[in-house]
Formats: structure tokens, sequence, C-alpha cells
């Protein structure tokens, strides 16, 4: 294996907010529960030598660490345990294969492997028990496998872990001695069980000291700190053992709005999640197998692959459903913040909840619409003090690693910015239409349509209130900024970048993503017979569409904002075509459409921008702005499924080979500890790590032939 | 203030395994839940300058850390907000106050004082549900107060707090704002609330930028790492604000043996500890005042008292009072070990639950009898092939941090050792026999004793069969070891030392406290008409006598064993006495007694050791052996009360001015990080550190006029 596939990777349950990750040198993975990081937990994984008895090859995720056993024993008295050798396995021998359900690490003759099915959730209201508890088992599988065929002598295999010694301790589990199964559990919320016949556990302070001791009963130690399950592979035999790695919370986690893990409903305590998993860990294993071939194209290149195996682990890795009185309450938590639904990261895993369960997506709308909608004014950078009528908007989140926000409020949003923490009204309210629009064309959910046309009249009519407060003044682009900031000015999703893409006013990415949704809008009320609201949504999206055209500068590409004084080229301008795409509005892509010059000059624009010392780093890699150097991963995969599928951009163009250059930022060493991430700085990754957000790559699946 | 005052102590409640730990400059203390070590959290409290507005006087509990907000502000997008001016206070400008409940810093004319009453905890099963609410509520509580009547501006003093980022986030507590009380809570867990009115939350990334925000309203920052809770006291006035520190756990928190907090049944949630604390506020703020007198004596110098109030507020910190299937179950975790009850810790603890809660050392004892008991055989060192009847005994522990081992197990021991983490059986039966005779003795229970008479007979039948499996050739002390040991050797309680005081066979520290059970059975058979294992008790202990009288050197002192080549001299030979004369064998101490050539002996012994170059350092604190200079002080306590309350030790001896030296220790920075410790290398704490044993300075509350 290239030193390259050394990054660390999620290997998630479906909702459970767990991780059980690993890929990274060093201490760097293991079980991590609701973190925003990985845990950084010694892991032993290995097998003994053929040719050295007492020699185990142990895969590089531990280091040789301080003995805790130092904190007991302050003297030398005479007791001297025998200990095994550890031999670390160099990065260079090993060989990886990584796909989006099946991480396997294989030496020689060993190998481990860890299956983390993707299932589709049911949706609640009418799935059967058994297929939710099915879907929702908080654990992934892994197996340990030796061919000793040719081996002259019995060799021991074991999977180990070290957890950070901040508040549970590692324990054999007793209680499930008496099922036949082994099991390393640290208090009440994880661990690894087996039942493979002859598997052991033991516990003591250091690895080498368990695998040195042949009496496998002397240390059942619980004041130890590392714990292994080992088996022994007689000589002539291969043998595998199977691993369930269990998470479990109980009782209420979350509060502000008070909610309980969902698969409590089907998973008591750990133990049950042990049991259930090990009875049927053929089927979750084969399972693995099937949903591999979900995320698999024959046109995807090896490059692609690895996008979408990556982005849709870590996605997983966020995933959270609860409980909340008794209705699933489905949560995406934001990686290293933890922020609860993001809106403005919602949209960009819309299509990968769209392929998978969209009535999650329902269910995030719904639950902005109960508790985190609001209503403001609006009011003119020029007259900060005059203010208009607004209308309904949405929070940014709905809070911070599982503490709820108010009502109405974000955890992010601050008054008086006009920087980063400023509120995202606009943006937010565009991003809840979005997603609405998309599930509605794609799913066909007349019923929920029907039951929100106000909604989406009211919605409308905010969305019209910020472009200008008087009508006849309206070019279709945000104008007005809402009372929320306080005398700021709002803010996009693009937050941390300078206002070339930060700004909302003004700004030519809002502006597509905005006529996606006039468009959608437009349709919609047609549908129901509000012609009325329909030909105010033509005439925004018309507007919209001129005022970009009149904006072109001389190379016919785009600024970044049709305010005075913006100098910058970005991508994301192309980014907001794809909701329309996918809303039900295929058809202004046509040449026969009212907008053919407006998609013309997008294409254009992006051939302008995306090139060497504009939009394109020096390796081909993708810049989304040239007012900074960071990109943000997932909206390039985003716009490139737009550029080749929307914009038919020509597959020989330079910048179509940059997938490799973008695998190689999540794998450069600096970068791989963080699993999947985002925002890259030139190629370093700086914010947005162990993030969710990066499913936009499922999008590739959708195209035709480009790639 | 001195600067020797900053040393961290414990502000615990009764039995809920939590701390708010203060007193060492840096982030070195807060709100720990279950934890070995302070939570290391950065502590801000502070007021304003009376001459600098916008500069805050801040206690030196927090550094100048890494500003979280770089995590998500990556450019500079012009937002600055204005900073107050924190000044970190000179430890050498504070005054500190320091008792077992009350424990307040001062500087100029502002005060922060905490409350921790050392509540008795009244027998569930016949006390009223609100005594025991009142009891175990898990909070202490707090109060800033500043004396701004010659201030010529309003000022605003403060409490907040940062977080360890590792799982739950702090929030602003809405659901209590109805009630008119302001919070900062992290998660389900944790939190500070106070109902002065006025009092306001806020939420940052930094305490300077909540601080220098004038909009009280702006900072309600879900995302940021730092809460805030503030008060403006207005010029001319005094304004004291109240706070509840209050913990919570609900559910299932324990794994082995399946318990929740017995606080549950009276606080649901963290809001209903929030509420009960600040309503009741000024009765616990009394009776803090009311239960340090609890622990006063006129004749206690300044340095015992410290040893006291320090000793007492550790061991609250590792307090546990649980419900097991309805049933109380009390625990001490034993420090940063968190070993759950550890037997020859309790004994030691012994002596404070007899003050306080008998019922506690009764519930230990019975747990350690229906769950953690067992019978063993015995061998002779020199023939470790041929067992004999062993008997009843206990392990040395239940488990580990929230873990229970098995029954009949502990964390603890391991086979095939002759040190650290052998079994200590004779050590734990001795133990367990000491508790339970004290127990009888102090509270009179006829009904426990006859109750538990058998079980008596077999302990003592134990105890003979490990001085020798022939009666006739018994002395009285340890010969045998446990075939638990799988051909070790059993250690003592001083499992970190050399063999002097770690081995158990033939140790003179252990004969001296089994003679102490011997007397103690011997009244319990007598009383209840077992005349013939009364008189067996009273040959065991006259052996004992005999044996140790046996084995005096030269000098008159013992030697640390009645093995062959112990040379080293010991000071806990005197340990064992307290037990006689707490279980009703005060008539032993008699010069009419038929043991007065072994009290005196006794008294020959401490006088030969007790002196420099033997059992005492240069600077006339004790020193356990001569084979090492790892010192504990809780041993120390206990020989100290030994030494002038039963030996009557002369007064004016040099080591009777010891406690200051010892008080040193404590205090001493590179130890004081870690409240209340133990094991001390010559002064250096390396071991047992925050740790609950230190109460057996309660003894000297019991002291004549000696000191």
């Amino acid at each position: 294996m290239k030193n390259d596939q050394m990054f660390n990777a999620h290997h998630s349950p479906v909702g459970a907010f767990s991780s059980f990750t690993l890929g990274y040198p060093g201490p760097s993975g293991g079980f991590g529960c609701e973190l925003g990081k990985p845990a950084d937990q010694h892991i032993f994984i290995g097998y003994e030598s053929a040719s050295e008895r007492g020699v185990f090859n142990t895969f590089p995720f531990y280091e040789e660490s301080s003995d805790a056993e130092e904190d007991f024993v302050l003297e030398d008295q005479g007791d001297h345990l025998e200990k095994a050798k550890l031999r670390c396995i160099e990065t260079s021998e090993i060989e990886r294969e990584f796909t989006p359900c099946i991480d396997r690490w294989a030496h020689n003759e060993f190998e481990f492997t860890i299956f983390s099915p993707t299932h589709a959730i049911p949706n609640p209201a009418t799935a059967s028990e058994e297929a939710m508890k099915t879907v929702l088992i908080p654990a992934v599988f892994a197996q340990l496998r030796l061919d000793n065929r040719k081996g002259d002598h019995d060799r021991r295999i074991f999977f180990g872990f070290q957890p950070s010694n901040f508040q549970a301790h590692i324990r054999e589990n007793w209680n499930l001695c008496s099922k036949g199964i082994r099991s390393l559990c640290v208090g009440r919320d994880y661990g690894v069980a087996s039942n493979a016949e002859g598997s052991n556990t033991a516990i003591h302070f250091t690895a080498d000291t368990i695998l040195g001791e042949p009496d496998r009963d002397r240390f059942h130690f619980g004041n130890g700190t590392i714990g292994l399950l080992d088996a022994v592979v007689p000589k002539g035999e291969i043998v595998t053992i199977p691993l369930v790695m269990a998470f479990h919370r109980s009782g209420l986690v979350t509060s502000g709005i008070e909610c309980s893990y969902y698969y409590n409903r089907f998973f008591p305590n750990l133990d049950s999640v042990i049991l259930h998993g090990l009875e049927h860990f053929e089927s979750y294993r084969a399972s693995a197998q099937t949903e591999n071939e979900k995320w698999h194209r024959e046109t995807l290149t090896d490059s692609q692959r690895f996008h979408i195996a990556h982005s849709i682990r870590s996605y997983y890795g966020s995933t959270q459903l609860l409980d909340r009185a008794g209705e699933p309450m489905w949560v995406v938590n934001e990686g290293e913040y933890r922020m609860i639904n993001t809106l403005d990261l919602t949209i960009d895993q819309l299509f990968f909840e769209m392929k998978q369960n969209p009535w999650t997506t329902r269910n995030v709308l719904e639950h902005y619409l109960e508790l985190y909608s609001y209503r403001d004014q609006v009011f003119s950078p020029g007259e900060p003090d005059a203010y208009h009528p607004g209308g309904l908007s949405f929070s940014h989140d709905m809070g911070v690693a599982n503490c709820f926000t108010p009502q109405g409020e974000s955890c992010y949003e601050i008054s008086g910015l006009k920087g980063c923490f400023s509120y995202m009204t606009h943006e937010e309210l565009v991003n809840w239409l979005c997603c609405a629009l998309v599930y509605l064309e794609q799913t066909g959910d007349e019923a929920w349509a029907h039951q929100y046309l106000q909604t989406f009249k009211d919605l409308f009519e905010s969305l019209c209130n910020r472009d200008h407060s008087d009508s006849e003044q309206r070019n279709g682009i945000m104008g007005m900024d809402s009372s929320r900031t306080k005398g700021g000015a709002e803010i996009t999703t693009y937050d941390s970048l300078d206002p070339s893409l930060g700004r909302s006013r003004g700004n030519c990415y809002l502006a597509t993503k905005t006529w996606s949704v006039y468009l959608g809008l437009e349709k919609l009320f047609r549908k129901y017979g509000n012609n009325d609201d329909a030909d105010l949504c033509l005439s925004q999206s018309t507007r919209i569409m001129k005022t970009l055209l009149g904006a072109v500068r001389e190379d016919g590409s785009l600024p970044s904002s049709i305010e005075p004084g913006a100098e910058t080229s970005i991508l994301p301008v192309i980014e907001g075509l794809v909701y329309a795409w996918f809303n039900g509005r295929k058809d202004v892509f046509e040449p026969s459409s009212g907008y053919v010059e407006f998609i013309s000059m997008m294409r254009v624009h992006l051939e302008q921008v995306l090139k060497p010392g504009c939009c394109m780093f020096d390796d081909g890699s993708w810049r989304l702005t040239t007012g900074n150097t960071n990109s943000w991963l997932s909206k390039i995969y985003l716009c490139q499924f737009v550029a080749r599928e929307l914009l038919a951009f020509p597959e020989n163009h330079p910048a179509m080979k940059s997938d490799e250059a973008h695998e190689n930022w999540l794998k450069s060493p600096s970068n791989a500890y963080w699993a999947w991430g985002d925002q890259f700085y030139a190629g370093e990754l700086k914010g947005s790590r162990y993030y969710p957000r990066g499913v936009t790559s499922v999008l590739w699946l959708d195209e035709k032939q480009h790639c």
C-alpha cells in the first residue's frame, strides 16, 4: 500500500452519531460517540508472526505509550511479567481496500475488515419494527482473518483498544459470557464483542503484557487500561473472527428539546446491540457488499469512487435519529462544529438523502417550520433605520452538540456583524425552499405540497421583500438585509471567505440559487392553480436573468456580486443551477427555453474562470474564488456535476481531470487525520473537518456518460 | 494571602461523585463528575476595577487560551468586537479562608465564597423523603459579593467557565428563564445558576469579548465556548449574587451491577436540582456554617484544622450513593484510581462514617458479604502445592470507575504475584472484621450482630486458618497465603512499598490489626454466649502478644516482620491498636490489663523509631518505614492519634510538631493541583492523588487535651 492510504475514515452506524474511526497512524481513531473529532484511542490489531513466535505484527494505529502501571507500582517489587514483542507493521507493507461500506487492511496472510452498510432508513411512519431495528442498530461490524494454512505453529490474532481515560473504564462484560460472547466494553457506552469459539478477552496496562501471558485467565484485571480480544488460529487453518463494534446511549441525551436516541426503542442497552449484531452478523456483512453496489458505477474513475466512499462515511458519522416525545427527529450534526441540522448543509446533503431516505428531508424541513422559523423586517443598507416588511425565514441551525437552541434562534447567528456569525436569513430561506421544491419534485408527495401551500406563499413573499421593498425597484436579487442583523449585513454559507462569496446582498452565487427557487415555485403555484403568484415568480426569475446578464464583464464572465467594486471571480455562480435541474425545471436548460441566453452565459462564465490563475490552482484543483484560496470540496463536487451534466462542459477540459488533485488534498498527511474535510486553503485543511457535507459527490452517480 | 494558599480543594455534594474543584492557578479545576482528577476548566471569577472602567480583576483560575473563534473565522472580515481587559489578580493579593464547608477568596472589596455543607446522610430505611432530598442534592452553593459603597460607578461582577470540549456543550438554559433564573449548563450534566435580579448570562469565545460588549443580549451565542453569568453592582451598594452549582446524571450509570444515582428519586434532572438549590439557598448557606462547627475544636491547631478540612472535602468528592434496584448502595471511589469501595480504604474512612452516618459502613459490609466475598484455601510458602482449608474473605474492591466486577472478584487482584496487584485476602478479612466490630460497638446494633453471628464465626475460623493449618503451630500471625495467589504471596494495603510493609505474611503491622480483631471478636462471642470461641480468641490475641514480644530487638523496637531478615523499622506497627480502642476493648490499655507489657512495648517501639534517621524525615514529618521514603498521610494522621491518645506520647516530643511539615507537603506547588493526596515520596506526591482516605484526621476530634 502506498503511504497515501493512511487516512482516517469513519465507520459508522446509521443515525447513532457514532464512529469507529480508523486509518491514520498512531492513536488517532477508535470508538467515538458524539465527538467532533477522532477519539484518539490506541487500537491494536494484529497477528502472531509466522516466523517468530511471540512476535506480533500490529497495524500502526497505536504508539508506545506510558505504562499506566507506573501510577500504582512505585517500587520494583520483583514481579516481572513476560512481555511479548509488538512489531509495528510498516505502512508500505499494508494493502488497503476502501469502499463505501467495506474497509479492508491486509498484511501478508492477515486481514482486518470493517463492514458498515449504508442502509436507507425506512419511513418510521410506515416501516415495521423489524425493518427499523435492522437499519438503526448502533453498531458496525468487523472481522479478523488469518490464513494459517502454511503456518507451522498455532498463532494468535487480536483486536484491542485503550480508551481515553476520561470517564468510563474498559471492562469485560461478564453478563454476556454465559451466552458464549466475549466482549470489551467501556462503561455502558460502547464496546467490541465476538461469539467466535475460543475467543478470549483480557485487560492489563499494556498490550505486550497481555500477549506475553500464556495463562489466558490471569488478566481479567479490571484496573487495567488496555483490553484485547484474541483467538488462536491453529496451524493449517483459516480462521475468521466476527466482531461487533457497538455504541449505546440511553435516556434523554439532548437539552432544549428533550430527545433520546430512536434506536432505544429496539435496543434498550449495549448488551442488546451486541446480541442482535452477532446474531445477524452474516446478514450485515452481506448487506455491506450489497450496499456497496448502490454507490458503484462502471463509469466512475477510481478517484471519484474514493471521494464518494469517503464522503458517505463522513456523512454517516454525523447522523443522528432522535426520538422526540415519540416522533422521529432527523439530525445531521455539522462535523467538527457539531451544529444541529445546519440548514445550509441540509441543502448540500439533499441529493444524498433523496436517494436514501427522502422522508428525512421532509422531517428536517418540518422541524424548521415548527421550531426554527421566524419573521423579521428588512432594511436597505443606505437606510439602516428604515424597516420594511420582511417575512418568514429560518435560523441557520437548531443548536449545537445535543443542545437545542430556543425556538427561532440558531446557535450561530449574532447581530451587529457583517462577516462570520452574522445572520443568514436570505440564504436559509432559499435553502429551505430549494430542499422543499426538490423534495416535492422527486417524491411527488402531493399531500405535503397541499398542506404547505400557504407556507410556500409566505416564503415567496418573504423572498420578494428581500429583493426590494418597492416592487417596482426589484431586480430579482437580494437587496435588503434582515432586521435581525441590527444594522449588520447578512452573509451566505460561505462564511469564512471574503465578501466575494460571504456577503449575501447582491451576491451572484445566491442569485442563481434564488433563480432556481423562483422557477420551482412558479411550477408549484401553477400546478395548484395559483397563476398570479406563478406569474410573479416568472417575473422574478426573469429579472434575475436580466440583472445577471447586465452584469456580465467584458470577457463574458460574471463578477461575484452586482454591487459596485466586486472584482473577484467565483465558481459558485453556477452552483444554484442544480436546484432547477432537480426541482422539475430541466426545461429551462433546453435550447428552446426563454433562459437559453442565461444558461449560455453560465457556460461562458465557467469557461472564463475555470483556468489557471483564476479559479483553478496550479495542480488543476478547483478554486472557488479569486478572492481567497479557501476552497470547499463539497461545493467543488457539486459544481463539477453542474459543469458536466448541466452545462455540458467539455470532457477534455483540463479541469475535468481534477479529482486526483482533490484526492491528494484529503490524503495529505497533514489533513488525513480528519477523515473527510471541506475547507481547504490551497490544499491545506483548516476548517469544516470531520464533516458530513461531502455527499454532494453522489450527484456524480446521476451523470450520463461524461466521466 | 501567601502563595501557599493556591491549592486545589474539592467542593462536593454528598454522594454525587462530583466536585467543583478550585484553588490551583491556571485552568486546573471546575465542574468534574466521576473524574479521577480535576476537570482542568478555565474558571472566570472577578469584578470590574474601582479605578479603571472596563478592566476586570479576575482570580487566576484561567489562562490566556487560544480563541476557538479561529476555528471558524479563517479570514478577517472587518468585524472587530470591543474587548474588555481581564487583569489576573496576583496570588499574593488574595485572602483565602479555608474551612471544611466554606471556602472564601477575597480581593479588595470583592469576595467569592463556596458553601458545601457536610450533611450526614440519614438512614434511607427510616428517613423522610424531604430529609434525604435536602442532603442528597447534587449541588454546591456559592456567592459573588462586591462592596461598591465607595465606588463612583456601577460595576460588573461575574462567574464563568469554559468546559473541556469533549462531548457536551455550554448552553444557556432557557427553560429556567421564565422562572427568573439565569443559568449556564453543559448539556444535561452540570451547570451554574442564579436567581438574582438583574443577573444575566452570555456565551462567546472569550471572556474579554463578553465583558467588552455593552449589549447584554447580543451574545446568546450557543456556538461559543465560554459562558459568563454576571450582574451589575450599582455604585453605593453591596450586592451578593447566589449561585447554585449543580450536577446531574440520570438513568443507569454503572455496569456489572446496574445502578442509578440515588438522588434521581428526588431530582429527575438538572433543572430540578437548580430550582431546589436556589429555593433553599439560604438554608444551605446557613448549614455550611453549622456543619463547619461540627469539625471544629478549640484545641486543634490551625494546621490540624487545615488537614481536617482538606481531607473531608476530598472524601466527599469520591462519595457516591447509588440506587441498586430500589435499595441504597454506598460507594466511596478511590480518588484518582476510582476503584469502588476499596476495602482497605473503607477501614480508614470508618472513623469518619461512624461520626456521620454509620449505616453506610454497614451497607458496604453487607454488600461485601453478599457480592464480594469468597472462600479459598491456603498454603505455606515452603509447600506451595499443599493446600489447606482457608475460609471466607473479601475481594480488595468491587470494581472501578462505575464498572462493578463479577461477584467475588476485585478489579485489582492478579494471581502469581508477590508485590503490587497481588491478593489481599488476609488484609481484607481483617479490614471487614475491624469495620464490623467497630460498627457494632459504636452503634449497639444488636440485631445486626445477631444476624451475622455465624458469619463472624466463619470469619474467625478463616482468620485462624491463615495463621497456621496446624492449630498447635499457631503464633497468632499470618503464616499461610491464599490459594488465589496461585503460588504468589499476599500483600497488605501498603502495596506500593517494599516488603517491609507490603508483604502480608509475618507482617507486624498486620499482626497488631489482627490482635485488635481477636479482642473484638472475643468480646462479641462472649456477649452472645459463645465462650469456646471467645476463649480461642483470647488465646490468639495472647499468641500475637507473645510472638511480637519475642521479636523485639535490642533497642526495644519491633522489626517490620517476624520473618527472618526483616531489618526495617516501621511506624504502622502501632496502627492496629486503634481498632481495639474503638471496638470496645479500651480495657486492654489499662495498667491492670494482661496486655500491659504489649502496650508498653508499642510505646517503646514508637519512641525508638520516631526520630530523625529512622521514621522521621529531617523536617520532622513522619516516615512510615526505613525501607522506603513513600509515606502515606492518611496513615500518619491515624498513627498520630494512636501515639497521643492511646500511647500517651509526650506532647513535647519533636514529632508532635509535624503537622505543619505535612501541610507543606499538600501545599507544595508540585502537589497542590491534586487536592488532598496520600502517597508522598519524601514530600513529593506520586500516588493516591485526589484521594478520599485522609479522613483519618477526624480521629483528632476525639483526643483529650493532648494537642
